[in-house]
């Protein structure tokens, strides 16, 4: 049996009843957390202009809902304004291994559709599992090599996406087959736009939402796809990959739960950042240490981090602020802390931080790259105005599944999100994280939020 | 200046009192052979189900139109039923050295478009000749190693599509510029589905017409793209191609007119299949040969075509069959016709075809492959069951530039399209066909079905 055949046996296969409670649990958190990211992107460009093409292209109203507006749509539109809200403020959620954000496709996706087909929160934890464990694995199988140049969270998910929704939808083997092939030859983004700050990264997570959902619509109805998208002569894997692995497909199925391993975001920038942004914090703690009291830094970083970050010398945007690792350290540095507030209010116009960015550097570190993208390593050498060279290790960024948040810590980031935005009041979001934690007890999900 | 950049300027400048009136002529003849090629589609699966997506989650009518149906939707849902459905029956154009079917993803998104916007005749040969022209370029930009893996039509055809639109909506440079990022960044669309026979193909140009129109759409209203999508370092070229050519993005702008390159289906089956077809009808003519004295069929090709054809070794249905040498070569030797008729009633079910298929086999010609993708030649060696060597070369299949469709023979194969599905009578296709020659005096072409 394939790979991809043991995967889509698992995916058919999978039951609510066999997924352990902790993963649930994880579940509901990861569920809440994005749906504070994108409650926190209202109003903030370039949403409106989804929600502009929403009105213009889609039905006056629907079975589903967009998060930030409450307005009703039909869930091609829903999961297309939820996919690129809920990645807009970089706080949603990250697979380290397979560097993919699976909340902001595979959640967009499921909750639109589970609206349209009158499904129970039990189902949405269900199809939101599979989503999870089908998309990382094959984040995994398309390698380092895919995503020096492709965004796999565009690209694989639109797999995770589709995969969520054909869950909700009871498919079996053979129609998760089909379906992987209708959603694979569909997966699209580069990473091109980043050295010019553009809009892209939400058209990639709307997208791949939106067209996960109109992949499964369309399996379900009997539109066929490739049976072998992910390792054929002529699929994913040999158009956009030169080191995939196979065995990652079907690694440990059913005994691996790949969604418990994601890392919650802490800081509010792009989660290459995080590793050298809590060493250094944890340095100056230790240390006693004022920025002003600190000339030089060298993060040693793994290669993916200088692929993405290196474009960015001085950033032009908060968004590009977020990508730039001088940025970010100078926040913390400065401030003590990197959130959207800090983003927002001083990541370009203080003059503190902008010195400080200009004294940060990236190295590459053989042992950091090696352990990456499994262990995302904090490694950073501190040169101190007074000519003292301090170094600081960190194994487990903060938000990891080895150093995770709670849920006063997940509730604490929800509410801080509401409240960058104003999109709800904090009584609202009570009310919000009320229903998340009892979301296997909903029946319907209509009036989430 | 970067060829992108020249491109662009290109596409902004473009008037249309600057196009050659043969051009407008053919973009005229390329229009009339797209609207055939949709009302063929009708009725046939997986067309319906393209309809049925555009019910579920778009409006209940709109100022766009589906031309098999003939009913009204927001225009991103009336350029995706009409992109799945004008590539269906293989009949629709081809552009040689990009190997991209221009009419199936620009008219899709033009037409749709200008319905939306109310513009006339004129505008809508202008936008079509800037997406044909644009299109082109791309696809052969990419180049022969992106087309082994990816479906061009797809992946190019979203830019193209995209082109078009943007043109439509009165585009400068620097929007175009945008487009192509929000475009480029949504290509996709991979070959592996062929060996299963899936419905991926209508898919394909189904997407590429609708996210064309969508990336123009939201680069009106700023959503800003990567402004190096073709030739940057994580550009569409970077990730999926191996043999980019930069300055065949600006290749002779506005003195090569690319659209007028477009070659025209003669037969109702994959290109590839053409120029054996064209040479073994003209040997068996020349010879006075009968299907059943012929032992053996040798097609000397180039690797394009055994890349493509090469799966399939016994057709399971009407649509492999179009992709096996073997059957379009049956169908040509039996009866002399390898038109939509012949692969309905007798590609699968006749037993002469099912024997001819198999005395034929596709062999690499070095000098064939060279001349490709620009040139497409036809080079067969038969044997006689007597035991002669008979060889014939064609080097212009019939509808390729050198050797076009005339005015009246592309009104009968319109007819026959329509004949086929039963779409429209005789006296409708009539109708259309005038329509479509006083195109250049069309106001606004809301009724033009």
């Amino acid at each position: 049996m394939s790979h991809t055949h043991a995967l889509a046996t698992f995916l058919a296969d999978l039951q609510y009843e066999q997924i352990p409670d902790a993963v649930l649990a994880r579940t509901e958190d990861l569920f809440l957390d994005w749906i504070g990211s994108a409650l926190a992107s209202q109003g903030a460009r370039p949403i409106p202009l989804f929600e502009r093409y929403a009105e213009r292209m889609g039905p006056a109203s629907g079975s589903a809902r967009i998060l930030v507006s409450a307005r009703s749509t039909s869930p091609y539109f829903a999961a297309l304004v939820n996919g690129a809200s809920s990645h807009l403020v970089e706080q949603d959620d990250l697979h380290n291994s397979s560097v993919l954000h699976p909340a902001t496709v595979v959640f967009s996706a499921v909750l639109a559709a589970a609206q349209d087909l009158n499904k129970s929160g039990k189902d949405l934890l269900l199809a939101s599992v599979a989503g999870y464990e089908a998309g990382i694995r094959i984040g995994e199988f398309m390698g380092r090599s895919h995503y020096r140049i492709f965004h796999t969270t565009a690209t694989v998910g639109t797999l995770a996406a589709a995969v969520g929704v054909g869950k909700l939808l009871g498919f079996d083997k053979e129609q998760f087959i089909n379906l992987l092939g209708n959603a694979g030859t569909q997966a699209a983004g580069l990473w091109e736009f980043l050295r010019d700050a553009a809009d892209s990264k939400q058209l990639h997570t709307a997208k791949a939402a939106a067209d996960g959902l109109l992949a499964a619509y369309m399996t379900e109805d009997g539109l066929t796809g490739a049976r072998n998208i992910l390792e054929g002569e002529q699929g994913m894997a040999a158009g956009m990959s030169t080191d995939a692995e196979p065995a990652r497909l079907s690694d440990r199925l059913g005994t691996r739960w790949a969604l418990a391993e994601t890392s919650f975001k802490f800081h509010a920038s792009c989660r290459h950042t995080h590793p050298a942004a809590d060493a250094l914090l944890h340095l100056m703690q230790r240390e006693g240490l004022r920025h002003d009291q600190i000339a030089k830094v060298v993060t040693r970083v793994h290669q993916g981090a200088i692929d993405v970050l290196g474009r960015v010398v001085k950033p032009a945007t908060v968004h590009q602020a977020k990508f730039s690792m001088g940025a970010v350290l100078g926040l913390i540095a400065v401030h003590g802390s990197a959130q959207l507030i800090e983003f927002r209010d001083l990541a370009l116009t203080d003059a503190d931080v902008d010195a400080f960015r200009e004294k940060v550097s990236m190295e590459l570190d053989p042992e950091v790259d090696a352990a990456y993208p499994a262990r995302w390593l904090g490694r950073v050498i501190v040169t101190t105005t007074d000519g003292r060279t301090l170094t600081a290790a960190i194994d487990d960024p903060k938000g990891d599944p080895g150093n995770t948040l709670s849920r006063p810590e997940l509730e604490a980031k929800f509410q801080r999100l509401l409240a960058f935005s104003g999109a709800r009041t904090q009584e609202q979001g009570k009310a919000i994280i009320d229903k998340v934690w009892h979301l296997r007890d909903a029946q319907q999900l209509a009036d989430l939020i």
